[in-house]
């Protein structure tokens, strides 16, 4: 497998043009966050990455995560790199300094991020759990938990774990069936929880549970699901480590990929019942998991990103090594595969489409600080709605979009691929945990077309796409040709976006199946189309730096690689924007097909 | 992991409706393939796949072939299935009756590898192998050969193997080193062979390889290689097993999928050199290949088919039995998943594309049967020329096309498809072999656009598209508004890839590097047009047969089950052919971004 190495100009380039890092950076508490510490901060993180994380990601994969004798061991060396994370103050960054963190911004951290789940997948898994834990304790939990519990996961001295799933409850949360039992002021947790990725781990002293379960007597489905905060480790008034709480992982999921990520089936109160203490108000359960699930999806999102990432880089370093075959052209032998057109195209679709996820995962990080901090709430209230309308599109897009990056470094490698060894397919097996966890891509659709399309009535689907519509005609206008080639396709993509939008507004209310039956090839549209709109004014960006010379004021990267950037925001332009009428047409010109067969002529 | 059911319905259908089996039973020597026969030799052909082959296919993945002192070992019950697909006569099924076959056109054996194939990846590939064998020591080999080898190749008491590649040596085959050493009347092979599929196994007590080396002092390149037949085991003039030859398996590859199949490394002359025997002529050896290279091909399209065949039908049994969350029109609790529009679309998908495939391949074996036996010398020309034409699309859209419905496959599932004892994992996997061996995809693009369209100028692909549009204008005229649908969505099809075709014959002699870097896009063009041809074909006979109610002249299926064929090919039409413009876009209006980028800009 190829060392990881993190690509921090691109990194540099879509932080400072693509999410609006110097206007973030000007926000009040995020002052500190100056192109120069943020330099530091991708340069001492991709150190880390390269050097420690990724080294260990094939060895992960062959070892895997094993439970012995009722404990899990992960992979030899995850354990240490772990707790260099921890040292370096990795797991803090994006927190806020009241409770230890280093108060970067979140589209610095979404940078951070993707280097680890490049890095390792399985590895970086760990502390996106924990974010989680972080961000549903401090919106919810009491001062005392906040006391009690933020300040050892914000240093990543504990980890955290969600637990939702039951054998009979996934997709379906309402129907689950652990319940909690009121003893005094806390209550006793019983049930099993599937899927719990990482469960329980060896790295750490305790860990940190968040679990949905119904309170005894509480109403049925959705609205009698309340969260609790469940430690490992019962956590004394002094801080102290108390007693061993009664939960325990039974076994761990035989899986396709992320074999180093210790994925338990989870027992809770097999015995006396688990201690849990209520976090947020009884029954709300649900609504405050919501709000973790921006910044989870989000974070899932970029770890689409971060295995696709990490399948070009190998992808790219066999295609300039291996050599085979003759020039097409010049008829030269044993030329390295990179100069094979079609190896070439493999290469160019991996990239472009890399590029593009890494734009829209920055970008909607750094609308997310915008909605957090900036002084103005009218300003806070349009990012928020960007926000909520993206992160359906970054959870699925980047996620659908990482496993077809994957696939596809795979074929690179021709048969070397398809062995084990070269880690091609490693990458392939991992990122497709991705569409499937945090909500499927399917509900991720459903929760773009249901709550951000239709509960508006389009409002906030029209600004956005307004917004785009207006910089593609400003880019067509480029006086590079490349670039205003990207302005062209971006605004027919963008018109296609609008009509299928109108469609679903149309359909949406009287015939929900139909239009639920294209939520998905709408989500593509809408995600190849931003991703489409962020390459171009990337494109643009490139072409004035380029033109300024490496030693430019924004001079990332250099000349070439600025030259390099235009040509890939074509590319995108000419074989993915060059999709939308397509996808328009199967949505909003078609039969009513996908509900057409009764289930028993299936 | 669900048991696999073969198709015989749609198989039927389609061999009738599509393929022209009719036709094909009216060609001397195909006398005895009646309706009645075919009928029966489906029924008892799923049987056996279904009752015997199938259930082992979980297993076979789990255990995986080993090798152990030297000898490879199978999975268990991998060997008795075997012996009971021997000795039901199921390897000879489409050989002539002059050397044991039973001489049934292909297109009945087509459907009939389809189902060893769906019901069991792995184990197919072995008899799938003898094939190639048999028809290159058919075609080449000397009367003796013929004699001393192909009986037991036939009935299956003997497998072939195919040795090509060298750890240097993959697409590039003429870099091979394996050299053949003159010995008298036949040859001393020494030379190490890798990816050699059941290159060894304990079936049989003979294995007869077909090795490609190149003869001492002969030309460099492709030139120079000579095709050897080297048994296993030495066969003496009275067809008694002799001495053992001077190979043996020195190790297997750990992979992604296809664990129940043997892939070795080969070692042939360690010791004296191996025995072999020149089959054909010197330096011939690549067109002693190429002979059995569109069968070779063909076979792996069927296989793609029937990975994807295998997981649909897994998906659709989770679907209907799997419960979870409410029917989103109706409000109903605790539905079965297939309720839910999104994923009634991955369901149709998945078997529109199947569906698509089947079509293809079956019809694509129909051609071949008429190629070979039609009385007509200018019928089997005009046959041999769709063949040629439509082998790489067979190859490399139905192995695209059936990894992307195993993929589907997986996200019905949701989070039980990444669990290995689900089953629908492995289908992904294993379905990840095909677009890689026997010619990459990119080599099968590559093959149609240099050897099936530029070489004659267009001629073959402009009288097959004519007849595609001719059959458009026909099906739009259909009664059937869903028919006529499929007619229009394929007349525009069409229309998309003659464009793309005179595209490819106006760039193709002056920049072939362009015109080859939109090989692969134009070949998944070639492919969902054809497929959507030949969809529309058979709803346009769907609507007939269903008229004529279930017990009508051709009344395969029923009236339901005809139109859910023509609501299939609907839903093909509309989300699959939809697509055609923008290939074409991405083919014929793009910017030459491919080849833009300097080696070093990557």
């Amino acid at each position: 497998m190829t060392d990881y190495r993190a690509p921090v100009d691109d990194m540099r380039f879509v932080l400072n043009h693509v999410a609006g890092l110097p206007g973030i950076a000007a926000l009040p508490g995020y002052e500190e966050a100056t192109g120069d510490l943020v330099d530091a901060v991708l340069d001492e993180a991709g150190r880390l990455a390269g050097e420690v994380v990724g080294p260990l990601n094939r060895r992960g994969d062959e070892e895997g995560a094993i439970l012995e004798n009722g404990v899990v061991r992960t992979p030899a060396g995850f354990r240490d790199a772990y707790w260099k994370f921890v040292e370096g103050g990795w797991n803090s960054v994006p927190f806020e300094p009241e409770i230890g963190g280093q108060g970067l911004p979140w589209a610095v951290n979404t940078a951070v991020s993707e280097m680890w789940g490049a890095a390792n997948t399985s590895w970086s898994l760990c502390p996106m759990l924990t974010v989680g834990a972080i961000e549903a304790i401090g919106a919810h939990g009491t001062e005392d938990q906040k006391a009690r519990y933020l300040p050892k996961l914000v240093t990543g001295e504990w980890t955290g774990t969600m637990n939702l799933t039951e054998p009979h409850a996934g997709s379906d949360v309402g129907a689950l069936r652990s319940k909690a039992v009121r003893d005094g002021d806390r209550f006793r947790i019983h049930g099993q929880k599937i899927f719990i990725t990482f469960g329980d781990q060896d790295y750490t002293e305790n860990v940190i549970h968040l679990v949905l379960a119904r309170i005894e007597g509480g109403p049925q489905g959705v609205k009698g699901i309340s969260l609790f905060l469940v430690p490992k480790v019962l956590v004394n008034d002094d801080g102290t480590l108390g007693q061993r709480n009664d939960l325990r992982p039974v076994s761990l999921e035989h899986k396709l990929g992320i074999h180093g990520s210790p994925t338990c089936v989870m027992a809770y109160g097999e015995n006396d019942g688990a201690v849990g203490y209520l976090i947020g108000e009884e029954n709300n359960g649900m609504a405050c998991m919501f709000t973790m699930m921006n910044n989870a999806r989000l974070n899932v999102g970029v770890a689409g990103l971060a295995t696709a990432e990490r399948a070009w880089q190998q992808a790219r370093a066999f295609a300039l090594e291996r050599t085979q075959g003759r020039d097409i052209a010049t008829g030269e032998p044993n030329v390295p595969i990179v100069r094979h057109p079609d190896v070439r195209r493999m290469l160019m679709d991996m990239k472009a489409k890399t590029e593009g996820m890494r734009a829209l995962c920055y970008y909607t990080a750094g609308r997310m600080d915008v909605a957090r901090k900036h002084p103005d709430a009218e300003v806070r209230k349009a990012a928020q709605s960007d926000l909520d309308l993206l992160i359906p599109v970054v959870k699925a897009w980047c996620t659908d979009t990482g496993c077809d990056v994957a696939f596809t470094g795979v074929q690179v490698h021709g048969g070397m691929g398809f062995i084990e060894e070269t880690g091609a397919a490693q990458h392939m097996r991992d990122a497709r945990i991705h569409p499937i966890y945090e909500g499927t891509n399917g509900i991720q659709a459903n929760d773009l077309l249901g709550r951000k399309i239709l509960r508006d009535g389009g409002e906030s689907a029209r600004t956005f796409l307004a917004g785009m519509a207006s910089d593609s005609a400003d880019i067509a206008g480029s006086e590079n040709a490349d670039v205003a080639a990207c302005g062209r396709a971006l605004a027919a993509s963008v018109q296609a976006l609008e009509q299928a939008t109108a469609w679903m507004l149309a359909t949406g209310p009287s015939d929900i199946c139909r239009a639920s039956a294209h939520a998905v090839p709408y989500l593509t549209l809408f995600g190849n189309t931003v991703g489409g709109w962020l390459m171009a004014r990337a494109a643009a960006a490139a072409a004035v730096d380029g033109a300024n010379g490496p030693d430019g004021p924004n001079g990332f990267g250099g000349a070439d690689w600025c030259a390099a950037k235009i040509k890939t925001a074509r590319f995108y332009a000419d074989h993915i924007l060059s999709r939308s009428g397509g996808l328009l047409a199967s949505i909003a010109d078609s039969g009513d097909t996908v509900m057409a067969l009764a289930e028993d002529q299936f």
